[in-house]
């Protein structure tokens, strides 16, 4: 089938013909079709049949241009190739923590995935202040599956490179990044969201700051240039789809080999900024609490994790089995985790800036409807930013993470009794 | 014409049909064809007009195997792809150092250029002792140029992304670098040089400092992962062809995207080896101080030409113009070339314990015949490794480095008379 943007009426149409989506159906007559895309790229449709709703796929489909602006951005549909890419590495690597591939149709840039049923998209309940226990743990786990089974410690090179060779393309969503992370909420850019008091103290704190900023050309040169890993690309708490004890990950399209530190800084600023947004959301101190608790959990999770399968795997490309004693090759182990820690800690830092002065904040803050109970939040997280950078390389281990967050946290100006809890 | 594994007898037929090859000979009755190639990889021939040997040029052709080693090391044919886009790379940016491509074959895996004329390997008249005026200004301004030109500060990412996509799966090529000189000569491995006596040296100096090993591993791990620009992967004094006031640069069948210090250290290392053995062979000190100049100079000129178009371009994928003001500018390209410095110090150790220790030793060292001679030279070389790697990060800039050497030369036991100039 040439390219065609499906919709409602085409769907059922398209999908009897793809026999593996049709066990999961059963039939392509009567299906209850619903677009429940809420990302910034594709249109997504959730089909399951009227008489036993049980029974349904998920249907995604790349548009040749960026959704959330329209056909006046166009954006490759090449990007759907590097998600079926990505996402079949994960099937392979960490099924239980992904949606299973039912089809995948490069002309018509469709992917059909397994439906994972009563799970929400981790950002709305967090706003709401739901715990979820052991999600922390389930998002280290994935991603130090993910990362050590990509890295140079878990592959060996020639098969590595024709790895990369797959998502090396993905130059467009990695442009995205580049620029809505790493250079556009530093400078004066038309796309930058627009809060006069916000854009005046991001102004003042990061723009002011020559060091924070070369801090920052640190982190995008890492970006730009270092494969360490397959990375997700995108791991926000809007990536993540949720219920009591399951944890999934979606959205995988901006998956390209990238520094360590990336996908772990991000999803650690995403708890922060929960964080802050907390003093005005019902989820009050012992829902903080909980957060942070929980970004502390992902880096012990993923340490741990990377360093067990490091264990079990005595030699691939980077480390040649016995080059060093046990006792230099634990002390090897160590400073490699910490350059990861330290590379996390910058990576937070930006995406916290970029969430907070760029192109699509989170909802978490952005979402609030008073302007000067969000201008007060904004304010905090450009400081939690900057906060975090300037001692990237200093905080050292998780538990002075945890430190120096409660310790920003601690200095910050109360929220006056009618700001909280709205 | 499908693959066949081109002679004397085959090459005149073969070039009778390149109209652009036919323009430079004018005909193929009776050429004289040389076989030239003293490389490890491939076959080269010279092919000259018998009546009018200035009429000629250079056909390279690759072997479904690793020459130097024969049929029984199969190497993919197509490092000759990878040879012929870097040369066309060359082409563009630094015509003046490089030959020109007449054509390229890949059914047939041949590359036919621009015979450089009455132009030497440089590696055997620096074995003789033989000065070439502007040598190492011209081989930093070729890595100025190729290192900047092919970064994230001279390149938008989307064209440089595709630009690696033409190079990341040099595998193979890049799989050799990585085990002959970030692996082998640091384990006991096979392929390694047997000299007992250097070998017992080196392992008590390189194999028992498990500080020395984890720096190893930092560079191989920088060399595996870190993708700053596109290198020539294997610039050694091999790799360069010289006459006075004329330097050219060939064998780019390693080219990769890799970190900015490799070719910049390698070089540097070569010219230091070369140092070592005119302790032995004719040049003397005076040659040494030349050898010495020279290798200072590749990296003035490098850093030179690399800041000089760094002013030139007001921004590309990594720098968006405006975000820094020009103290801060100037800083940070001062902490950039810090690192590149240092890295290019680190990756200079590790290319003098791959020409001592591992396959393939620098002839300059490796080809003297009184072993006890060779051993001392190689022993000195092992201990210049070590030397330089532990303190790699702290000897600051180049003229440190000049003091460095210098120091560390004045420490080694004089050779006996009847050692020198033999």
């Amino acid at each position: 089938m040439s390219y065609t943007v499906l919709d409602e009426k085409l769907i059922p149409g398209y999908l009897e013909q793809i026999p593996r989506v049709m066990e999961v159906l059963g039939t392509s007559d009567e299906l209850a079709i619903t677009e429940i895309g809420d990302g910034n790229l594709n249109f997504v449709f959730r089909v399951a049949r009227a008489d036993d709703p049980k029974r349904s796929v998920i249907l995604k489909q790349a548009v040749p241009y960026l959704r959330v602006e329209g056909e006046g951005w166009p954006l490759s549909r090449d990007r759907i190739l590097f998600e079926t890419r990505a996402l079949r590495v994960y099937n392979d690597l960490v099924p239980q923590f992904v949606p299973e591939i039912l089809h995948d149709d490069a002309e018509m840039s469709v992917l059909v995935m397994q439906d994972l049923g009563a799970v929400k998209v981790l950002r709305y309940p967090m706003i709401e202040g739901v715990e979820f226990p052991g999600l922390g743990t389930d998002i280290g786990k994935f991603l130090g599956e993910t990362l050590f089974k990509t890295s140079t410690l878990g592959m060996e090179s020639i098969a590595r490179r024709r790895l990369m060779q797959d998502f090396n393309l993905n130059d467009e969503l990695c442009k995205l990044t580049e620029e809505f992370i790493f250079t556009f909420p530093y400078v004066d850019h038309p796309s930058n969201y627009k809060n006069p008091p916000t854009n005046a103290h991001a102004l003042n704190v990061f723009r002011n700051d020559p060091e924070y900023l070369k801090r920052i050309l640190r982190f995008k040169e890492l970006f730009l240039t270092k494969s360490d890993a397959l990375l997700h690309g995108d791991l926000h708490t809007g990536s993540l789809m949720v219920e009591q004890n399951e944890t999934y990950v979606i959205d995988v399209e901006f998956a390209f080999f990238g520094p360590f530190g990336f996908d772990v800084g991000k999803i650690i600023a995403n708890f922060l900024m929960a964080y802050t947004s907390h003093f005005h959301r019902p989820g009050g101190p012992d829902y903080q609490a909980w957060l942070l608790n929980e970004a502390v959990s992902i880096w012990k999770a993923f340490e741990a994790e990377f360093l067990r399968l490091w264990d079990e795997t005595p030699g691939a490309a980077l480390y040649f089995e016995g080059m060093l004693e046990p006792a230099d090759l634990a002390d090897y182990k160590k400073r490699f985790m910490q350059t990861i820690f330290d590379d996390a800690m910058g990576f937070c830092a930006c995406s916290v800036a970029r969430r907070t002065v760029g192109l699509a904040g989170v909802a978490d803050v952005r979402a609030i409807e008073d302007l000067d109970i969000r201008t007060h939040l904004e304010c905090m997280n450009v400081d939690l930013s900057h906060w975090i950078m300037m001692q990237y390389d200093e905080i050292g281990d998780i538990d002075s993470f945890k430190a120096t967050v409660t310790d920003f946290y601690s200095r910050q100006a109360p929220m006056r009794q009618e700001e909280r809890r709205v």
